[in-house]
C-alpha cells in the first residue's frame, strides 16, 4: 500500500475554518514498456503489479498471445520502465498500435471499423443476479486505496463465488490490463469469469475483455454506446449500474439468472 | 444534444421486479484528426465541438501555437474525421507526440523528465472562496447531459464571476481539449482564467492548464501525486474536493482569498 500513495500538505478548508494536513493521495509515475528492446509506450499508472501491467497492455493490443512465448521479464522501477524480451526476436509489429494512441478515458483505433473482426466470445456462462450483486459489493469492501484517496479505479476478476484477482490503479485502463495481465500470467480459464470495474463501460473495455475471451462485464456506473454495441457484437453481457439491489442489463441478458 | 446522446435498450432490474426500457447513454465515436495530411491520433469521443477538440488536442500536443497558423479546417463528421490544415505546410514533426502514447486516464510522456521545462503559469489572479465554490456549483448545475446519462465528464473555463466555456465528452481529457481549443480559437486570455473539470486531477491536466497558461485548476475529485507536484512547478493552484462548502488547496493557495 505505501508504495500506492504519497502523503501531501494541503491547505483544508471546512465551514470550521481552515489549517494544513497531511493528505493522502495516490501515487501517479510512468512507466514505460519495451517490448524486445522496442520502445512501445509509456503509461501513467500507479507503481504496483507492474508486471501484470505491462503484460495485460500487450495481450489486449495483439502484440503477445500466451506466456510460452516470453523469454523475460526485467522490471527497472527506480527508472520506470519494463523490458519484455520475447523468444521470437524478429522486430514487434506496431502499425496496428500506432493507430491506437488515445487521449481520454476512451481507447482508441484498434477495432475502428473492424467490428465484423472482433472475436467472438465463446461462453455458455450463466450467474445470478444475486452473484452479481455479491461481487460488485465484495469489490467495494476491498477498495481501500480508493476510500483512503478518492483518486483511483479498481477492477477484479471473479468466478461465481468469488473474486480472484483485484487490482487498482489511477488509471481505469490500467486497472483492467493489470487484471488481464495477471490472469495471462496464471494461465486461468477465462469463459466461466466475470470482470467487474469501477469505471465506465466505453469500447475499450468492452474491447479489452472480448479480447481476454471474458463473457461477462459489470459496473456500478454507465456504459457508453460503442461500449454497449461492440459487447453486443462481441457476445459479452454487459452491465452498468450494478449498483445495491439494481443493474441495468445491456446485451445478452440470458446469461443472468434469476 | 440529440447528437451527443443514443437510447439503446436496457433489462432494467429492481426490487419492484424487471422490465426493457429505454436507456439514454452517451454516445462514444472515434475522430481521426489529420495535420497537414498527416495522421496523428484517433480519439474516441462525443460528437460534438470537434473542431474545439482538435485544436484543443494539438494545442495540448504542443502541435500548434497560435490560431494565425491555420489555414482550414474540415470537418467529415460522416467518416469521423477532422483536417487542420497550417500556413506553413511543412511535415509536422511527431517525435515527441509518439512518446504520448498512453492507455488509462493518464496523460503519459511529453514533460517526462522534462519538469525543468515546464513553461510557469505567470499570473497575478486571486480569487475567493466563494467565487471557486460559486463556479462549482454553477458547473453542476449545467452538467445535463451527465445527469441524464452518467456517462460523461465535463469541463469549464471561468472567469471570476462567471463561466466562459462549458464542454462535456465521454472522455475526461477531451473535455478539457474542447474548453482549451474554444479558448484557442477564440484567442481569449488565459491569465486571468480558472479552470474546472469533474475528473480528477492527474499529471496530465497540469500539463495541460500549464500549457494553455491557465493559473487556478479546480475539481471535485482527488488530485493524484504527479498531478500536484507539476502544478506546483508550474506555477498552477491546484484544488481538489472542491464540495459544498469544503476544498483542499494542495498548491499556490496565496491565489486564494478568504
Amino acid at each position: 500500500m505505501e508504495n500506492k500513495v504519497e502523503y501531501l500538505s494541503s491547505l483544508r478548508i471546512t465551514p470550521d475554518g481552515e489549517k494544513v494536513e497531511k493528505d493522502v493521495v495516490v501515487r501517479e509515475v510512468p512507466l514505460t514498456i519495451f517490448l524486445n528492446r522496442q520502445e512501445i509506450i509509456t503509461l501513467m499508472c500507479t507503481p504496483d503489479d507492474l508486471e501484470d501491467l505491462a503484460l495485460g497492455f500487450l495481450y489486449s493490443e495483439g502484440l503477445i498471445e500466451n506466456k510460452e512465448e516470453i523469454d523475460g521479464i526485467t522490471l527497472g522501477e527506480e527508472e520506470g520502465s519494463i523490458r519484455i524480451e520475447l523468444k521470437d526476436k524478429s522486430p514487434v509489429n506496431l502499425e496496428g498500435l500506432k493507430k491506437t494512441s488515445t487521449s481520454g478515458c476512451g481507447k482508441g483505433g484498434i477495432f475502428l471499423g473492424q467490428e465484423g473482426k472482433t472475436k467472438k466470445v465463446e461462453s455458455k456462462l450463466k450467474v445470478s443476479l444475486f452473484q452479481v450483486l455479491s461481487l460488485v459489493r465484495e469489490m467495494e469492501k476491498r477498495s481501500s486505496l480508493f476510500r483512503k484517496t478518492g483518486g483511483v479505479h479498481c477492477a477484479a476478476l471473479a468466478e461465481k463465488e468469488k473474486i480472484l484477482i483485484y487490482r487498482e490503479d489511477v488509471g481505469r485502463h490500467n486497472a483492467v490490463d493489470k487484471v488481464i495481465g495477471n490472469c495471462f500470467r496464471e494461465g486461468l480459464t477465462t469463459s466461466d469469469k466475470i470482470i467487474i470495474t469501477s469505471g465506465r463501460l466505453s469500447s475499450d473495455l468492452s474491447w479489452k475483455a472480448g479480447k481476454a475471451g471474458i463473457p461477462v462485464v459489470v459496473s456500478r456506473t454507465a456504459p457508453t454506446s460503442l461500449g454497449a454495441r461492440l459487447a453486443q457484437i462481441s457476445g459479452i453481457t454487459l452491465i452498468g449500474f450494478a449498483r445495491g439491489r439494481r443493474m441495468n442489463i445491456y446485451t445478452h441478458s440470458w446469461r443472468i439468472s434469476r
